[in-house]
């Protein structure tokens, strides 16, 4: 048997929490190797070996390393995916084309990356991350105007959570996890309720929140700092 | 014969214009459907049903309707891909395995629209696209930032491409690709010189402006405004 592959990086981080949920959901066993970005030890000679740009996460497979979270979490599930279990629709059996479906999942995580992570993240930002790492109190203007910018991209979610339980179509994708690790800490800012207008969205959130695997990866995401 | 694929945009568009390269790579047929968006025509109805969040472009093959121009790239590229044509390399037959391959494709991918796109666009909207779209001058201070932020990320492009000729390998992939837009209005700001301190990065870039699909893209993209 092949040792565990290795994630380096924080599980408090929202990039090294997204890779950790897709090796949770496929059931890989791994090894998180800590690196502590509080004190800056991502820029680390030995941690710029394994990603250039100093960042974390970095990933290693026997002697394959990976950099970049989201490229991190589709080789995981590539390489883990069964008949049952495809979060990529990469190469799934049903009716509609193998294209059209890997399609859908490309464009709700493209949703999420251009559309839905600057709105969200800029409110955990200010309420949540600055605070803790900066020292400062949330800039009001910044946190109202990025409400605003999320209102307007979960009217879309909503209609489009009408049609269909998942993102990319009936079955949870690639698209959905990678919704987790901002969504999660938006969850405990003062203005979680925001959601509470869009009962499609919230119940699609409390399916994903309900998941073994993310289960398991909020446990090392304390909220309560 | 189906009728041609359609693309809904302007060629200007840099995210228009990743969707045009890449079925200009694959020399798929296409139309490409004029929508203002200098004249805000991108929030019409009739275009917000095929782009819920009112940006171009959008597409559509028979019934099949996609927006987020990444996802539209790698749906053109999947629907073509040939034996010696795999811009994902999701399926090629080299000796080390298709996860890799496909993996690096997707750490290039990323690093362009994590570390890339947000130093070198900043100067692109600063010096071309806020003066013709506010009638703004650049902001220095601005400018100054990113082109530092830029050589950074030019750096770790330089070590990357000594040891191959691509980013993603020895081959041309969508990670390469992926520069063009932006690199391509940067080449008309006045910093295009930055490049000369980079002499793999310049000779890679000057390979993808002489390939016939970029020059066939770069067409319609004037810098002379």
């Amino acid at each position: 048997m092949s040792p565990p592959v290795k994630v380096f990086g924080h599980p408090m981080s929202t990039n090294v929490a997204r890779v950790l949920l897709c090796l949770e959901e496929v059931g890989a066993e791994y090894e998180l190797v800590p690196v502590d970005f509080l004190a800056g030890k991502q820029n680390d000679p030995q941690h710029v070996q394994r990603n250039p740009f100093g960042k974390i996460p970095a990933f290693q497979d026997g002697d394959l390393v990976l950099f970049e979270s989201r490229a991190i979490a589709k080789y995981i599930l590539r390489k883990h995916k069964t008949d049952d279990l495809d979060l990529l629709k990469e190469s799934s059996s049903s009716s509609s084309s193998i294209e059209e479906e890997a399609a859908m999942v490309d464009v709700w995580t493209e949703v999420e990356a251009q559309q839905y992570y600057p709105a969200i993240s800029l409110v955990v930002f200010e309420c949540i991350i600055f605070p803790v790492m900066r020292g400062t109190t949330a800039n009001q203007e910044i946190v109202d105007g990025s409400l605003e910018r999320l209102k307007r991209v979960l009217e879309v979610y909503e209609a489009r959570l009408e049609k269909s339980r998942y993102l990319a179509g009936d079955s949870i994708s690639f698209a959905d996890l990678n919704h987790f690790p901002f969504t999660f800490y938006f969850m405990a800012t003062p203005y979680a309720s925001v959601f509470d207008g869009y009962p499609k969205v919230k119940a699609w959130w409390e399916g994903l929140m309900a998941r073994p695997a993310v289960k398991k990866v909020c446990a090392n995401m304390p909220t309560d700092f």
